[in-house]
């Protein structure tokens, strides 16, 4: 029995989109209102006011009407100018895609790089900016997905303070599966979306933002106005006395709240604790099948995707569609310089419990082996349960 | 009894958003696939072929991932540079706001503008281009919806397209609601969206391009790439072979499956039908109840959206706020201009259904009654049946 | 332009079924679960529980699996033994259809009728049960709707209960809908359903009962037992530790629990009241066309469904045929009896808002003048307005 | 990590209620017709057209408005009279239970019966009617879910109807997962149900039904008439000109429609083909970690259910609460003299996909040992594996 590529998967276990959480697939399905109907208007509030708990940014967070791709362009496009100096902090490809949007008001650019399966350490940024007294704006990625490694922004994002810089971060894949938020991460600029860990469709961005983020933003003379890419025209937005600047994704702001609903309601801790234990599993379930995990140690390992190597001779691409085909599991490959690389198992909102682990190990070691990697499968899931019934 | 501003509304009968068709709010609940799993990809590409017959487009239409002002913003930034002469026909607000967008890679903008309540004779268009053989972009809207008035784009198309400029289309309020497409439009871009007369809640922009307008955007070097605003990157996405510059909002392309499946079932002319019936009774109750329309000739009237003038001496804000509290019913105001000085009846999609006139009608007679300015309702609703039951 | 039978309706403007809550609908989307997973026992037993305080019934109240006509048939069956002496009061079509039921198993069965257009006198049932003294089970219609009427059950109920009988009230189509339930109407056996004026599909029975009507139960020897018609065998199904008798409809109850915490949350008077006034204004404008109600008096018209006496010479079935084809509008037509004499309009639930008979008024005057009895719809409607705007 | 017993479950792997197919959970929520309404007739035939094909009965397939128990009740009730003499072939709790039916209008029953491991022979059949001439009706369990077992009904049918008798067969757990319909049972009542095999939610019954079926019920005295378990009064209810005794469940009937239509667009035979391979590598997976199945012959075990025996000393009830604490995986119990005895995993609609297999192995694998009965889930997850990958 193989499952034609037409065919509904029967797991999507990818590091997003991710199914949604049935609450939020019956928010989608809520009458549409109209946007400046008050019962919206409250609506959209109400979902704003929610957040800023659980984001634990200094100001009511900001929902832009597109996946956060949007809401890290624009927060580039509206945070840098001409004159300012960025840091950008490279341990993965999403940080190194930043690159290009710091750099569109004609901002200088500085590098902090690290291969792709390791992470900053705090220590060197702390020295980078000693000797760049002028940067202004320092960004990093909190999980950089395509290597499946979390960055220590909690401690860089002390540093960028202390520094005086403005610190941005892109924590997309990262929140709402782990302990971060704005707060801890000392970030200005607090980049996620519903998407990932929060279990809805991808369609909107929310951003935590500082004062000095707002501040920043309105002194920038290049921040977009009357644009999809503006932020400042979205400040008041959330008021459901004040105008939207366009219309809103009515159904998607719709299943957000059942997401957020659910978030709150489960608890937070227990969410991660999930995220946390399914990843746990997963790693372990692999290296028993003697795999190797794409991240240098397992320490920064992300508790939200599990990147594990492609073993030599082996196509990943090919690797992935025998997976699907098989089993009917759906995996996530690398990206840019990881593509090929590495295949990544998603942790996320709905899939992160740990049992999932247990189909992506056997799922992977099945077909690895079909493609005549030889794997124990019964190491491997033996191991994954063992796990499981340790926590 | 009054309904409270955050009472659920009992009919929204707004220029959009409108409540989406049932089997499209369906649609959004379907499950979300991973963007690139194959099953997503087909979808795609299916979505995006089944657009092509009613869209009319020389090449296959382009989903973008926002609600139609992020095509209108992307088609400027993508077709018109700084080189360019863009002459802007303005007869509303909507065709008005286009000019800074128009403007934004230091383009010259022309414009030929008529009163807001009038709409452009294409005589006008022919001499102003004779006038100025260096127009390269001529940009049109066709509702413009704060006015409720149709231009004659297919005529005009017809002009510019002789003068060898480029035509750019906004056809967002009016494409799904009448006889109007691409190629009837002789439009380049033909910009609109699923989320007014085909009954989606609003999240995606549809473009219809001709291959003239690809090759400008190629040969314009302030076309934006990486971006949201990018159209170019987008070229092939509808290719299920062909990766997606970002992940597109996989919910919103399920519920617009939907309302495709449903116009083409129904058939478009029948669509087209029950909208202009439900205009036309729409109209008729108000002029019947002694109001006047905002169009200064009924002939060119939107089917899609009825704009009745505020009689003197009335709150548009409060009248609105009295249909509501009093009926349950939401209305929309103008914008710009005209805000203040007339209020618009949506006849979109699910709503575009004679009987709706009936509602509208009474309501806003009942509501202009309360405030002081006393209408013959029965008459009104009767001039409302006559006119349906004339059809 | 017509609607074709199979075209789908604007306006479901029946006595039920009607369309659901749209927050009932998405329930009924929710996840299946298992009957006897400890997530979906403990759901089965907190829906009993919310409904306690709306149902005011001595016992928990009980939901059988199937739509309401199970209810009663179950209650007959269960209640009434073959040396029962059933009172079966008759004002319509519904009441005089128990009889069947109440005689099942042997009883003998009084009846105490009026006309169809007319409601039962407290004091002749007073009266006949003093002629009567062997009477055991009264049973009684509170809105027998296809007349429309709605009988004094709360004062007969008073005089069965001094009577030492078991008083069974049908109060399918008015519970939800006005101030009535077990303990105002004094009933042992309190039989409703969510699929009237709860706004739920038809699919489930709610039975309110006394701890007398187990106790008669229990003594009843004819009460089955391991049938779908079995009370008894549902005594301890819902607590969240004891079986089901067999598996319960799991999605109709996930809609259920929708619909009461709808319900509860707008507040119960605040329902009844839309309810109210939506019937009054139906009535006024159908009387302002010159139309008779069916119900002698308005004073015992319900407030969940009007009925309107058909104009002579004209064919009810042709007309309602009429309302559909010309503007999309359902309505009930009568039963049995009453069956081609009268057409009913219902106020249940969603429909429950006065503007919705306004719709009805309208459609219903402009078939009778297109089927050759011509009505003033203007005044009609005029007089739907009126009656909103006094309220 | 612990799942409270009030948690959703992760995965429910029992023998029904399943979890719907996601596009019958939006089948159930398209908008409520008025069952009188002609769409919704037209509705109602086609979803009964649509069954016929499938379920392969010499007439229209009925509906009854409750879970499949209705159906055999009703059956029983209709089709055996005082004067019938039955023949109850019983294997199984679901068999043995029907005696009480057969009985119930006052015919004999005999029993021809095996340990509930195993299954009837067809030549005890042809010997017993032999032996019994008197028989008119034979009832047979396709598939008794309590025991796991598949009985031989086209053979056993064809002997029935060679005696002459009317052959009863309940089919509810297997129909839809298995090459087994009407015809091929050689059944005059082929009765069934959508809420297992199908992924629809319990609320309906399927009636498969032979010519000689209808005359018999139309010869029996004691047939249900104006009940819920009258098969008589559904006669001509299904098309769309005729009425319906009661009213019918709407939603379910909707959600019925998208089950059919997901059945044969997928392909009844690569349905089959999934259950089996679900349960081949189910059985596989149990019987590698040296766990026995309840059927003494895997020859007969179902392709829809596993049955596995409980390992002594284990508290059965305990060992499925240690499954969903630990894993969020919801198993089924046995049933009456099977209770406590064997657990039951089903492989049903949408859970009957082989990965499924690997999830319920290792969870009940888990589970043992955690009670304290060692099993080796690697060898266990690694048979699953090499069944699904064998294949």
């Amino acid at each position: 029995m193989r499952y034609a590529p037409t065919d509904s998967p029967v797991f999507t276990l990818t590091t997003g989109p991710v199914d949604a959480y049935p609450a939020v697939l019956r928010g989608l399905a809520a009458p549409v209102l109209y946007d400046y109907d008050p019962a919206f208007q409250a609506t959209y509030q109400r979902v704003c006011e929610k957040l800023q708990p659980i984001v634990k940014s200094e100001t009511v967070p900001l929902l832009l009407q597109g996946e956060p791709i949007l809401g890290l362009e624009a927060a580039a496009a509206s945070a840098i100018g001409k004159d300012d100096v960025v840091l950008n902090l490279v341990s993965g490809v999403y940080a190194k895609g930043f690159e290009g949007w710091a750099a569109r008001n004609g901002a200088k650019v500085l590098e902090l790089a690290v291969p792709y399966d390791e992470v900053i350490d705090p220590a060197d940024v702390a020295a980078m900016l000693k000797q760049h007294p002028e940067v202004t704006v320092v960004a990093a990625c909190h999980h950089d997905t395509p290597s499946g490694t979390i960055n220590p922004v909690g401690e860089i994002g002390a540093i960028v303070q202390a520094h005086g810089a403005l610190f941005l971060v892109d924590a997309v894949s990262s929140f709402g599966g782990m302990a971060i938020d704005a707060a801890s991460a000392n970030a200005d600029f607090f980049i996620t979306g519903p998407n990932k860990c929060l279990g809805c469709p991808p369609a909107l961005s929310i951003l935590g933002l500082s004062r000095k983020a707002w501040a920043k933003m309105k002194a920038t003379a290049e921040a977009p106005r009357a644009s999809i890419l503006s932020i400042l025209d979205w400040e008041d937005a959330w008021k459901s006395s004040e105008p939207f600047p366009f219309t809103p994704s009515v159904a998607e702001i719709n299943g957000l709240e059942a997401a957020i609903d659910l978030y709150v309601s489960e608890g937070p801790e227990n969410v991660w604790a999930r995220h946390a234990l399914t990843a746990k599993a997963c790693r372990a379930g692999m290296q028993a099948m003697g795999l190797a995990l794409w991240p240098k140690s397992e320490g920064f390992a992300s508790p939200t995707a599990t990147a594990v190597r492609t073993p030599d001779g082996i196509d990943e691409a090919a690797l992935r569609a025998e997976v699907r085909a098989r089993y009917g599991v759906v995996l996530s490959s690398g990206r840019g310089e990881t593509l090929g690389r590495l295949t990544r198992i998603g942790h996320m909102g709905p899939t992160a419990q740990p049992l999932y682990a247990l189909v992506a190990v056997a799922a992977y070691g099945g077909a690895l082996t079909a493609l005549g990697h030889s794997v124990d499968i019964g190491t491997g899931t033996a191991a994954v349960l063992a796990a499981i019934d340790a926590s």
